[in-house]
């Protein structure tokens, strides 16, 4: 396992997207953040069913910082529940992974 | 590890993604289904190179659902040999993580 | 854990994506890639913060087929540190799994 991590979170306006994956990357809690076109969401919410349009970012960081980030995006994220699923990288290019942490230092 | 997953599948038809989606999401073995705009595929299939638009499903669920969730997918999925991988979620904002057990059961 | 893994790279040109693509599956290194259309990316480089579209590829293949996949991909991609991340597939539907093994074997 490395020390490479990708969280994965949605936000239904692109402007606030964007800012949210400026800032984290700004303020070195992540390396890079990917910003999608929207994706169509079907979900659960307060016992009905929903259906709305999201941006999805992928974000790219260290281990060691996925904390902070977790309570900076709870923060700056408009959603009263967003989403905040963090997937482990089992490996990678020493040079990319090196970036990476080189990136969030 | 968290009792979160992320499963992957990938449909042909805007409308089939959106219809399983729906079920799965109805049927609470899925919290939430994203579908994406259309990703080019390129592949071996029946020892030849193919090419074609596929929607990709990510679909937020729970670990005591992935079973039965596979099953039902692989029934109202057209493909012969529909796409069907899972990602452990290692970590995650307790609220969300808390909403996905809550959506399915 | 399976022997499948996800492996994640960004390319900024489409051609370019296409063209990686097309090389991993017929070199057999990939049983798919999926070219998702361009996502903003925003990230660090030599110290400054820069923002460019990318075209993001999720790459299917065997946990056998990582390393060389890594060392043609690194060949084939036009950055001096391309992405390249790997994730391990948890489970997925036996059909599916085989077939990734049988597409790069």
């Amino acid at each position: 396992m490395t020390d490479a991590r990708i969280i994965l979170t949605t936000v239904a306006v692109h402007e606030t997207a964007m800012s949210i994956a400026q800032t984290l990357v700004q303020e070195k809690l992540a390396a890079c953040v990917n910003v999608a076109p929207a994706v169509e969401s079907i979900y659960w919410w307060q016992g009905k069913m929903d259906h709305s349009l999201e941006y999805v970012l992928t974000i790219k960081t260290a281990a060691g910082k996925v904390d902070a980030l977790r309570e900076r995006l709870l923060k700056l994220h408009p959603y009263e529940v967003p989403e905040f699923v963090v997937l482990a990288v089992e490996s990678g290019s020493e040079a990319y992974l090196g970036w990476i942490r080189e990136s969030v230092s």
